[in-house]
């Protein structure tokens, strides 16, 4: 996949696609019936001393039923509780939890939502009981017509990302690290598992989506030509 | 690797190793300068319905440092809790946790521990802050001379295992789902995202262990003729 920027700033991906993108207060996708908030943008930073600072993105799924994508690490335990306060919510009211893979600035507060159906990259529970289902195939997870999980390999193996359709910007997916950010062509290779696998799972995510949330950046937009 | 049963109810594993269970009451392996003990025995367990409740091994490390071996699911939060206060100690008395691999049954319960050294796979993390390590390479990562964190991928690609040296049972490895228990061979290809390279690291921690604490299962003892 090659990658060059255009005049306006977004970005062209295999000719095909551009992404673009989105304002800093641009975080919220409203719809009917599900809306799409990120609660927090992820980020990922090298520092001086060879270390880097890193968060994964946190996105809150409000409609018929209340989905959180991510948990931020462990650190983040006391802003994802205010974050839901703020929108008058307990930790009891979020339905379904989505792990969008098993790193620790991903998963760091699944300890919070022991009650919710927890989906945390190919694994679905309630509780301490797993159900089989089609993720490792490839199969899509329907939590309802409108919110699915998709397989989305790559990244470690056994990523997961949550498409939501018919908000007022089309088809939203939040993807964990499938996308590290709107222009990580200069790091997402060196993060992957497996390349190739990951390659195929990015081409399938601008495929279906109109706005991509990723694992360490804002959220952007599909354009196609 | 193939395995058969002796008399005495241990497995011959290759010709060169014999694995034994220990005793249910078996679970505690002190020394010095560390002890390590089993806060709650792992388990996996198929249902009538289609659906298999399990929980992974949570494995407590005494001595000059705190070291907390995998945290189990989500629910296991006031488990967790109790168990660390029975033994007087408090979240924040645990310097290291660590995640063996990214699945919910082994770290559904990180965000209690906000303030220690976080290694998860191979993500080493004091809280936002992200170190480089050797772990990726194959390298071992040194808690201290007594205690190591060594890469043992296979079950997910980046699992890693705490070996604990020095104990009255010689040498202790907790290996997360590297061993489901000690009688796997039925169940561990299944769950292994890649058996080759588990198949390695198997035959790697049979060198190494004289006690092996699986991810679901009783410790086992690893015999050599």
């Amino acid at each position: 996949m090659t990658e060059s920027e255009s005049e306006s700033g977004s970005k062209l991906v295999s000719c095909r696609f551009q992404k673009a993108p989105v304002s800093e207060l641009h975080t919220v996708f409203s719809g009917q019936p599900y809306s799409v908030s990120v609660l927090k943008v992820g980020y990922c930073v090298n520092q001086a001393d060879g270390t880097f600072t890193a968060d994964g993105t946190i996105t809150l799924i409000t409609g018929p039923k209340t989905v959180l994508v991510d948990t931020g690490g462990p650190w983040d335990r006391d802003f994802l509780l205010t974050a839901l306060k703020d929108r008058g919510l307990e930790p009891t009211d979020v339905n379904v939890v989505v792990g969008t893979h098993g790193h620790s600035d991903h998963v760091g507060n699944l300890s919070l939502f022991p009650t919710a159906l927890m989906i945390v990259g190919y694994d679905v529970s309630e509780g301490d009981t797993y159900r089989a289902t089609g993720l490792s195939a490839g199969r899509v997870y329907c939590i309802d017509e409108h919110v699915s999980v998709v397989p989305s390999p790559g990244h470690t193996g056994q990523d997961v990302s949550v498409q939501v359709k018919g908000t007022s910007a089309g088809t939203v997916l939040v993807v964990g690290d499938l996308f590290e950010s709107c222009s990580d062509e200069d790091s997402w290779r060196d993060l992957s598992m497996n390349i190739v696998v990951q390659e195929v799972s990015r081409q399938e995510a601008l495929n279906i989506a109109d706005v991509i949330i990723p694992g360490h950046g804002l959220p952007f937009r599909v354009l196609r030509n």
